[in-house]
């Protein structure tokens, strides 16, 4: 029995809430899943549709996407996780997806802004966006480079990777993540919720400002930080 | 057995309409109910979501927002619904949700106007929006500031709790409340819709104009008050 | 047994197609059924949610809105349908709702251009929109005089009730009738689906235009009068 | 037993996926499949709504819409995917359906701009719009010349049925096709998802551009060509 059983269980059962969630139709997406500690991965194969997967059809990959156990090929975006996972330690989880809204933002090439207390439960500023992409990369490995893509986002725009769990590739789409393939699932998901919001802000208001700093400061730390107070734990 | 029993049932399934009616996704809402006459109140505890929701898990607490029965930690919002309870004696019901167009009126910090009979069959002027939360009542005790924004509002507003039972509160999302737990889900679904229709209404004319105030008279009475002729009592 | 029992069945099983439909929540729609040549109609009862409607619930009256059948005060509405009935022999059925984007457009007080063959293929010109009522008349019969602004608004715009089976109440919302409560029904659902194309046709190009007339005519023509080669029969 | 029985099974199937994948309501849509290098096709009935629609009510018909197999009159739109078969030996599956975003692009008559990966993951250009028809061609064998009008558009736009499968027939609504008649239904599911994200980005953007061409070769040539890489094959 293979040792990667229960993740390959796991990435399995949190790619199924992609469309179980309405975040993305036929093969549009992909969650992968790591073990903290561990250098191989978990993730969807390439071009296979949701309602076909099976748990044994997830493939384990090394830091350089090779194949360590599974017979599909992986993901056609498993170095753009492979990046991400080899950059930050602490990520568990991964996911990519095209869902409707936050596509629109990121077709859009803008930051989401930070409209209300729904967003400043997640993030304390904008939903970032990264660059459009230079020729250059595209034509180098293009998924690899798309996670270069996303760190130099972060890094220019001084975010820290365990803050700011969601970030908007430009021209292209979403990926969130997290210390579990679960709660890269759900951010992917709050992820949407916050677009739709702010596109229709924008429609009711289109000068309705971003909320106020203390408001903001004051609904991200209820929920994080050393004085959360919300949630049983 | 809990003297509290039904009421933490009735609360427990006011509770689950909220993801029934696509009014939130996770955690984003909470549901509480009082016994008319009542010192105390049932609501849903912090960070759990509906899906793992289980009658018991109810907490009943006091009109300062102590546990009175219940292992679980309350609502980190319990303290607004204490406020609103504590000065309307009228209140069994009191719902918070972050349902997507409430949420982006109130992010554009717009009351709703009153467009048509939809709307006026269930109260006879805008939807009301507070005033941004200032800094000092922020860095105070800030859900309990958050029923004295909505009481703050009301009262500036001269409105009525029993003829406004909805509310947006700025940056935040939609407040309701009602005679009963069921009543005040009801009013967070119409709520939703309302904002929903008045949205569009704006989009395909942005001179549409609220509606005659002869009208507004006639439909709001036709559902309230004496001379009230709608439904079965 | 009443000799009503099918038509009650009948217009019960057509109200319960507007929630499944998505055309309403609540109890915010109801349908009529009449059998060519009888001078009664049934009618959904006032204020009753469709999740507790039943078949026997269903309220039989006549062309004043007096009750001949059933223990429920019928529709707040009932009269509507009633001056409708009394004017047009031919209808067999007639349906309000509140669906979300035909109200809009009856909030925004438009007509609804003919953009595209989908419209076409059920009427030849602009969904129809009324006057906004008459203080004059809001103060008489309200429900009557709402039949009354449905029948001047054909007639000023000089339209069939054959060839126009759709209409905007302004500042309310839509009513849709047929030869039967199905139809009726039908047409319920396909106005609020133009009604949604539309807003996004004007929203995607503001200078769309009316679609061209010759368009117009070859589709109408399809489906509807003697050289119509649609459908099976 | 019908020579033809798969063939109409497969049909049926791909019909049936329309209304399953909310691309139309009651009959406002149709799907033609045929086997590779054979001179009839199967299509759905005229007027049969799909819930009543059943395997064997499917038609056989020739390349001059004559039906071959089969009780019930062929859809009305049947030459209109006659003429496509018969100019493009390589099609296995034609859709045509009213989907609501569709079909609200081709009522504005725009080409849908290639804003993301999504799109280009799915052809390399915009998404084409033909010309309104001309009175003559109205005039004409209407829906034989609505085939004419595709083919018109893909030949002035100089677009490969191979490359583009996809097209929005203007004041009317989406045709697509595939090598099979799954393909086709695929493609039509797709192209309503990118109609919504291009309304959406222009809201968010208006000024969001055409995304870099550099980005839209290396997405088409992911999936598509000799270099391909996505997928299992």
């Amino acid at each position: 029995m293979s040792r990667y059983k229960e993740l390959k269980e796991r990435c399995y059962r949190s790619n199924m809430e992609i469309p179980e969630k309405g975040l993305a139709i036929y093969t549009f997406g992909n969650v992968s899943a790591r073990n903290p500690g561990e250098d191989v991965f978990a993730i969807k194969p390439s071009g296979v549709s949701y309602d076909e997967l099976k748990p044994d059809d997830i493939v384990i990959v090394d830091m350089e996407g090779h194949s360590v156990e599974g017979d599909l090929r992986p993901s056609s975006d498993t170095m753009t996780h492979a990046v991400l996972y080899r950059t930050y330690a602490g990520l568990g989880g991964i996911v990519h997806t095209h869902s409707t809204y936050a596509v629109a933002w990121a077709q859009a090439k803008r930051a989401v802004p930070i409209y209300g207390t729904t967003h400043a439960d997640h993030l304390a500023g904008n939903i970032p966006v990264t660059e459009v992409m230079s020729d250059q990369m595209i034509k180098g490995d293009y998924e690899e480079q798309t996670g270069y893509q996303i760190l130099n986002a972060l890094k220019d725009q001084k975010l820290s990777v365990e803050e700011v769990q969601m970030i908007l590739v430009a021209s292209h789409g979403p990926f969130t993540w997290g210390s579990t393939p679960e709660k890269a699932v759900y951010n992917a998901a709050v992820l949407e919720e916050l677009c739709r919001m702010a596109l229709f802000t924008e429609q009711i208001n289109p000068d309705a400002g971003r909320m106020k700093q203390a408001l903001i400061d004051k609904h991200y730390m209820r929920k994080h930080g050393k004085d959360a107070y919300y949630g049983q734990s």
